[in-house]
């Protein structure tokens, strides 16, 4: 099932994509229905960065890099890559050479359920990453892994041309299908936010703005 | 035992909080005997923020934020909130718009033993946060907690209205009867620390200044 | 095995360890065959100091902190501590008022296998610590330990006068005996590298400046 | 996306099922290419078992084992069903009643990625559980979630109807598409490891039988 | 706040104990309102001991076993040492001659926040210990804890002479004063789950027998 | 540094060798100043092994086993095979082909800070492994490592040669040139031990018969 690079994957619309960005993780991800969240352990490695793109997808083997010099020929202005390995690994995969080529192709960042390496120089470069470690170990290049196959990633199921958003809350995976549809319903979600902030700010309590009183006192809840 | 708010809870004296906030957690987890740390999990979502406030104190069930809006209609100017979650949990309970309606408030941040969202708004309205984890990851509102009840958070234990302090290093409980007593003993130990940091500074060695030299002889140190 | 203090260590040259600095925990690694790595749970506890310097060694009981006073005399310009608990432990050895001693013996920073707390003030002093946890829990001074000897760090195996070199992407061991074997290799694979990015910065794709895709297509990589 | 329950799903052949359990998740892993494989840390409750069956799966919301109820409806004999829960937990969402009720309907055991409990009472029945941990934390039915729906369970992504094949090994699932041809490459494995292994037990080494030495030579392995 | 030995303790009624354990972790657990659970890292070092007894506190600075030897002194029949560090340790505080006191003392088992060691003698004598690792790494002697102090242990806060309870499950806290009281709900539980346990097992489904229905189909959930 | 065999390694004594596993891991560890400790991840799939050898070691990069089947060329009978990856890794490195072949050549055990897999077959044939997962995830042969250099196994540093203790309490290491020695110490401490079990098994304390009470009165501790 491995040594399978697919060359052709579909993308969704570059407004909708920049359309999640600006939305957020946190966002993006209640508009789908508390769905497509990857674990908590992928941390970027700065703040402040705040990208969507489509899923380029890799299959590693674990401590072998290889793919990743396959996947760059693959990438598309506006793409992300997204590496899991093919069992647990921390090691550094992705240093600032192989981001000064993604740059070149115009990679926006880099979701790795692995390590990464060079990241003060990554940091001065402006390429983002969302890691499950900072480690300096070096890999090989030995075992054939695939590109642009469906892979799991710190826990959620991504297909090529998924959508990724990420930001300092995590990273977040939108459908190919359904990016348009969880666009809108998180730019309604972010209008409704803009009118209930205003009013929590002016002292309102959500236990009034959102009617809990009678349902919890429905379920029991005491005030002694 | 859950269902429960607590509406009355007696609080330190302002000053003494205030002075707490000023020697910071490793200064007052000495000044009490080295008791009193919150489990080293709980980190800051920003660095530089030191404070120290009253605990309003949250036990919710896992994936269920619901008891957060109850607690934040119980804050007086000065709190914080602490949340504990009653099984392990990394959901992101609190977000942009919880953080509006606390700093309302009046609340000076909160401790979670579970997870925190939208981390880049927070640090833009400058509410600090030490949490298990940074996770997009939405909850819901459908089961009771409790309120101002005595909770365990990252392994303290802790009662409504002790002082809670938090800074880089971590966050400390002291607890409400013995404030005032510890700022004391605190305030003794860093004007104590200010002598032996200019020592320090000028070359002299700890083994001199605390005359370790004769205990290490006699329980055997060789130098070879 | 306990209760030693060796007073004199060799240091590799000056120059040496200046150069090494300079090329970085990754470059390093690299340099000397993908060896010398410490775990990647040591941390630093702020973005951008590189440093290398010789490694004064402390080996201490979980807890206590005793042996880091003795180990401060045996500091020299250009050293830096290195304290591996003899059972795992996170709490904060070291603070403040050791940096504060430390700095004035010109110690370069502090590598530790266990907590470290002032993270703050240590900021600010620019005293670099690279650590396993940032807990303001304190220590006893009770039981002896040693200075100067051998001792495994977070997975690494170094001994006293091995040049220790640390950046953003965590902690590296150079054998005092390779060090300067180990720079040549290291600043000649910055210069290939030099070249490198600048053509893969120019679009062309590691694929081909390493000459990949025939050994790709012999182990079976298939293009659908 | 929650809040579904599908009735019908398609099950692989009985026999290719019982085959497979046979294997073992070893050998199946491997016929497939050493993929399906879910995460080391399910742990089975009880050393010996060895099953295979055909997936009911449950997505379920941290500490809410609702969906437990109503998945066992939709069980079959020669059944397992597989709870994800939607963000990490360790609850323990199955005990001895919801046993009871399983075997009752044929269920031959239980994988999930969070917490079970009357774990000793689960061992005199002989009913098989592999859990993230073991741990007694109760949990509510308030929320909805979805059976038969596809998920990521440790890692792996999970169809309703995939086969499910667990022993002390762990656990690993075969495509349901793919069950018989997966049998027939893991016992044409069986067949050639039968022949290994007596030619082992007799003292030949691999590095003959799998004629490896001119490999290693040619990649420069040193004997010193 | 160290440095303390509490000599005279309260201890529940020794049937109410002995039913306590009868009933088991989960069902204690269930019967006082899901409260009262120590962590699931708490694991027992054989199956099938199940045991309940006067928790006996011990409070101990990492690595430092001193305080064992003065809490034995305070043993009663019936007993149970529960042994919580002040700060994260995993050493190996007891073993098989602290067993052989403490049995002789009558002491029904140990519950320790770290590590023990000497397992095997310890399954053979019938000693049962719940722990957070198994690790030879012996402790020193050198610094003051305290003896039947309130401590948190794994999560849970303990008073000496609160009833605990172990089993295959875990560990559970029953407050000395609710003993009688969560005895009686815990038996009235059994005897309840009894019944059920008779039709799950004849194949009604809990749908049924809790009348889930109306609020599943109410709450939305869709059969397709 | 990788891809060197080293043939000849110097072994300790046979009778040495048998001397430590009757002592067991725990007393070895203390006759050597409590030193030599492998880590606690480190468990044991099947309880009740003790065993002593002589190490062959093994470096190997993550997720590649092909320096195991070098490394059974080097067994002699009472060899004990140690493998330390290059960096974490959990894959199933080991099976019961290569246990077959391991144990054709007197092969006592393994110690793997990895994974193992087939661990059922591996009991019934009664080769015990110590390991820090079990884990059915295959490896490649495609990079080479090393055999009988010195490694850090698990946290310790382990020269070929050295001797192996192994059982229920974890693993230890002994260096050759002290294995006679330590030997002597822990057969000492047993004896020492016999007489001291017996005085507690009679109900003595440890208080009196290590002397304690004056030195614990001095430190200030406070009966209550």
């Amino acid at each position: 099932m491995s040594g399978i690079v697919v060359q052709t994957i579909a993308r969704a619309d570059a407004a909708v994509i920049d359309g999640l960005a600006r939305c957020g993780v946190a966002t993006v991800h209640e508009a789908q229905g508390r769905t497509g969240l990857l674990g908590s352990r992928l941390r970027p490695i700065y703040a402040g960065a705040r990208i969507a793109g489509s899923a380029v997808t890799i299959s590693a083997p674990p401590g072998d890099n290889w793919m990743v010099h396959v996947a760059i020929e693959q990438l598309q202005p506006g793409d992300i890559l997204v590496l899991a390995p093919t069992s647990p690994c921390e090691d550094g995969y992705f240093g600032d050479l192989l981001a000064t080529s993604a740059m070149a192709r115009g990679c926006r960042g880099l979701i790795i359920d692995a390590g990464v390496r060079d990241v003060r120089d990554l940091t001065e470069m402006g390429f983002p990453v969302w890691s499950k470690a900072v480690f300096a170990q070096g890999t090989v290049k030995a075992t054939l892994g695939s590109v642009n196959v469906p892979i799991v990633c710190a826990g959620a199921a991504i297909q090529p041309g998924d959508v990724i958003v990420a930001d300092d809350d995590g990273v977040c995976v939108v459908p190919f299908a359904s990016a348009a549809e969880t666009l809108g319903k998180a730019e309604a979600r972010e209008a409704a936010e803009t009118a209930k902030r205003e009013r929590l700010a002016a002292g309102e309590l959500g236990l009034d703005i959102y009617s809990m009183r009678e349902k919890l006192a429905a379920m029991g809840l005491k005030y002694v």
